[in-house]
């Protein structure tokens, strides 16, 4: 079997969001493999991760042994499930599976004992600033066959006003919780509506909101029939879940930002969560994401991965393998990329007549223009987003 | 460090109502400590546990240990968890941490790790004997913006009628359980209707309801979206929370009632109420309050102290110590106060466009005028309110 | 029916330990009762308990109705389930069983149903500072027919030794948990082989130890066949039951620190217990530990009421009378009195070749001599018993 | 207040460890804190969180809101709970507390309530190849007054032999588990009797063996009273943890690897474990762990702070304060430091006759010699130990 000759991590932004792409080369002409870890808010301390302990430990070792690998490297640093080492991890460990399916001539999907289907259904985000912007947006959607609808007026939060902070109070995205829930309603009562009761809607409360507050909320949505309800609690707060599940039949889909699976197997296990939305690389890549699939089809529960702007190409390209494989799939979060990407990352993913597709290409079919890539350097910022006050100054999650 | 000299109580009652403070006297010359020791119904039994058992304990032990000596005070009865004794025990404990922040030239929220918000939003009561009694009240509230108001209709338990007791009853508050039911949500139809949806409303029912009647009302008034359901249910009956809660969503608030950990351990692990709202001088003073509200913040409860006119200004000042700082805040609970109130404790905690704020200086920032509180002695009673009966004399929780 | 015309609280200490009896007078011309309200390390905040607070309150009430008398007590304060108030009213409550036995011209085990059996098998309490005196002391009980016996070597705790305390370590019992344990096992060993298997012995932990200590104790004296041991685990952490009944079969005694219905319900219900050993008048008196008694029923936990000198012969009473009747009763704790107990309280129970008995006087059939009682005045104290600490210094349950 | 002017990275290796430290500096003359982020298998990517993200975030901002500062960072990626993350965050986290100290004059632990006892008792590490090298040194440790000895045949996992491992497999350290088992019970059989029963035992089987084999020893170890049984099971695995309940009573001490709640809440509130054992930098920090040790107290589970090596001075010192002061502290592990260890960070904590003891400085009483420190560089290489196999090549929990 060919052996690990070099680990490159390649940083780009080409649409202005930090990208990490892992490229592990064999000693085999011609042959490597590329992994998505992006952390785009945490790009160079996952860099340092690959290039200062991952790289030492890996090189020369047989590519064919992703499993142990995979173990190797989830214990080497003896602390584990951590966000920053979890990206590394996926990046090595979906190169691995990219040059499995390189060495087989197969997409990975069959690998895995191929295809459920044959295009991957998505779902888009919508937000406008007036119900009208909303309604306008989701029927342009619907004329493209888009099927799956995540509607939010204004950002995640809502659009605040009359916020009265105290003096002083520190600099932040200042949040209205009454008036975000009150606008909400509204504007589900508005799209559906305007819009109809077959187009399937979605709604992100990204965890903004108390937990009293999401399940008054979850449960006056219930009758707009929602395809889902999108993080209506913190990683640290899933077990009020229980309370919502009693209240309400709004399903459920929880997970983007897990990282340890104490977050998901209390949930899964007991049925508290429709839809398991995790982000592939903050788990640890292909191989983890594939057994969490698994262990979500025996307990009914269906998967959604996370799929916005901060999952690099080569990540959309792994939730699309996985996607088009497990049986039970749900939906494919898909945001939609600019013609710039398809250059810098050939053979990603595409959408096509309301499903996606990746090419049949061996591996994830996905390639990086390196040079070009070269052109769109990445910068660090710190996360103003991430920094959401209640009116009085307290902060809550973002 | 310095040693505790002496160990005053003192009783006023400036609004009428019996207030204890307690001023622990160190050997350091003007450095002294006050803490709120009120049980406004067994003043003279606080007293003699302070000054007959506590100070003889406490004399001449190291200020500093504030940990080790409230562990001292809570075992040396050998029986504990006792309203009485807390109260005692909060008076002392308190003044350490008075007496700390001093030591250090600090508030005492400081020391805690500082504030997690710039002002404190509250909440107050109004009540009427006419709906529009009420939304006038509420209207005026908002003026100010005060943005949480809770509304009841009558004294708690209502305006009852048509009672039709026995001959030879005794005498006591009658009480008309469906008549309560009825009207309050009827109130909350009007108030919704005159004052809109975005002020935040807050009800009592003051454990004056059989545990089935209380579910039928939390239920009723989902629809009303409440900022708390408040005292839904007494402490012996709580786990009647768990029928509720499979019922609606409406958020619930207990504990002002509440002396031993049991009473709130299981309804916080178990997430079965959203607001834990202690009488802190009640569960032993400052050290166990701020445990609690850790407690609390593992499980995503938030606070909301007990604070009316039976917390004397330095519980208030407490009070709003620990809602500056804990991250899992909630609400604070805030009567108002007369000028006489101002005079005889300087420094004491205020409202301004909103928000409660104290003086940002050492320890809890307030004083007392030992003079002026001599000129306004308690009085003993019998508290008739807490003779509540059903129309056939039954007697129900006050 | 009569009315009460005064309460009277009486403080005596004939064998040291402060005492509280209450004397409710009522208009009928000889006819008083009396009961227990010996709190003994609190006794003046007690007495104003009842003189300050329910005596304006309960004055010409009638005394027939003592259900209703006991609610107006619990919920009078507001705040309730407290040492000290429940002692205060359960001089009141007690004194109105025994006034209402002298009405119907019955001892009150009558009133309740009668007699379960014809005399009351009681355990005593045994300590030493040798294993040679411990057997020579439950040898000389063996001969009396005493034949459950409660063993401990040295005080509760043990007789500690290589304590090593850092300096300036704070005054106190110093503890050392792991020279107890091994010397526990060691009695056991000793009394085992020297008084033989048929004798029933006991052992109280008295809270002084951790949970992990305290479990791996109970079982490794399990071989031993205890009739009880007694408070393992201190009220806070009672759910440590769970995990000592999954490890042996010791039976577990707990209750005399309970005030709290929340600290009984759940030992009960879900049967963590073998017997309920609640002090009576911390419990707030006869009416409620007659329930406590048919609620331990339901579950098959039997009852072994506490009974040492910091129980008043009126309390002792109570016990006996109690004991007689309930159904599943268990033991009795009892400490043996000298002659003055006698004679400052005639008619209280007295033992016999290893049986309790109370005369079958109406009422609780004792009696005080106010006069005689007043000779033995009480003193307060600092508990300096109930300041334990670890070897670093750390305080420990008392 | 203060507000933030610079932050530093230190990594230093004076003992061959890399540590990491970081001095936050304040805009006040001679004001600043040092915090441990001490991650010695991923020193530079810590490094990277700290510089490139947390650094920028932070500048400007006033010192004094830690709590708020605290979940400014935890929430700053949008990801959290994160090994490498948590131990930048606990950097600044403990530096501002250390801060604090210094501009309240006080030392950290009288911020929290003051000392709960004099000393801090700890446990130390034996290991040897032969049973009578480790009786040896356990015999050398009592003399000087350690009470609690961690002992271990070989290096975790045990001195292997009889591999019969196939052709062609990895490298790494192979283990016996059977083998182990077998000499870890002989082990405690021989140190028993030659050490006699008095000594606290402790035994690490630092997650190296498969579930039921865990449960297996630890009921064979329960005999030899171990005072704990340290990491039995990975943190994945931790449920399993009622099974080994319901079988013995050997203390079991878990936490080292913790960083995310969900791994502690669980093991806490069900009473699962009996000490919590968490690296403090790894769970984000002294203000993390304050809350930690609180959560622990409600339930009765004592502290057991990590504290190996890998743990740098200024860990160390805050591991000291909070062991210091937690009323439920249960034992601190402690290393032992060569004198460039004292020369490095004046100030540090140091043993004598049986307890740790830190300097009454401000703050945490320790500092840096930053030109010192630079003579010590640090060195990143993979990590051979956590490399364990089973004879068959399985990678095992290191």
């Amino acid at each position: 079997m060919p052996i690990i000759k070099d680990i490159k991590t390649i940083l780009t932004a080409p649409e202005g969001i930090n990208l990490i792409v892992v490229k592990v080369i064999t000693d085999q002409e011609g042959l490597y493999g590329l992994g998505c870890a992006t952390f785009a808010y945490r790009e160079l301390a996952v860099k340092s991760v690959i290039e200062d302990y991952l790289k030492p430990l890996l090189l020369n070792r047989d590519v064919s042994k992703i499993e142990d690998i995979w173990h190797l490297m989830y214990n080497n640093a003896y602390w584990r499930n951590d966000a920053i080492s979890n990206n590394a991890i996926s990046g090595v460990d979906m190169a691995l599976w990219d040059i499995k399916g390189k060495i087989a001539g197969l997409p990975v999907y069959e690998l895995l004992g191929g295809k459920s289907r044959e295009g991957v259904p998505y779902y888009k985000h919508v937000n406008g600033s007036t119900l009208d912007e909303i309604t306008e947006k989701v029927e342009s959607l619907k004329k493209q066959n888009v099927k799956h609808i995540r509607i939010q007026w204004g950002l995640y939060g809502g659009i605040p006003s009359n916020l009265n902070t105290p003096p002083n109070s520190e600099p932040g995205f200042y949040l209205n919780p009454t008036q975000y829930i009150l606008d909400t309603i509204k504007m589900f009562e508005h799209v559906r509506k305007h819009c109809g009761d077959e187009i399937e809607l979605i709604h992100d409360i990204h965890e903004r909101l108390a937990p009293s507050d999401a399940i008054y909320l979850a449960k006056q949505l219930e009758k707009y029939r929602l395809f889902f309800l999108e993080d209506p609690l913190p990683p640290e707060q899933t077990k009020w879940l229980k309370n919502l599940r009693s209240q309400c039949a709004t399903p459920i889909a929880i997970g983007e930002l897990f990282n340890n699976p104490k977050e998901w197997e209390y949930l899964i296990k007991e049925r508290l969560i429709d839809f398991i939305r995790v982000h592939i690389s903050q788990i640890g890549g292909f191989t983890p994401a594939k057994k969490l699939a698994i262990l979500a089809e025996h307990f009914g529960v269906r998967t959604a991965w996370h799929g916005p702007g901060d999952v690099s190409p080569v990540g959309h390209a792994a939730n699309v393998h996985l996607s088009m494989h497990v049986h039970n799939f749900g939906i494919q979060e898909w945001c939609g990329f600019s013609d710039v990407m398809y250059q810098v990352f050939p053979g990603m993913p595409y959408e096509k007549n309301g499903y996606l597709y990746t090419d049949n290409k061996p591996g994830f079919g996905i390639d990086i223009d390196e040079e070009l890539a070269k052109k769109y350097p990445i910068k660090t910022s710190i996360t103003k987003w991430t920094q959401t006050r209640l009116p009085d100054g307290t902060l809550v999650n973002p």
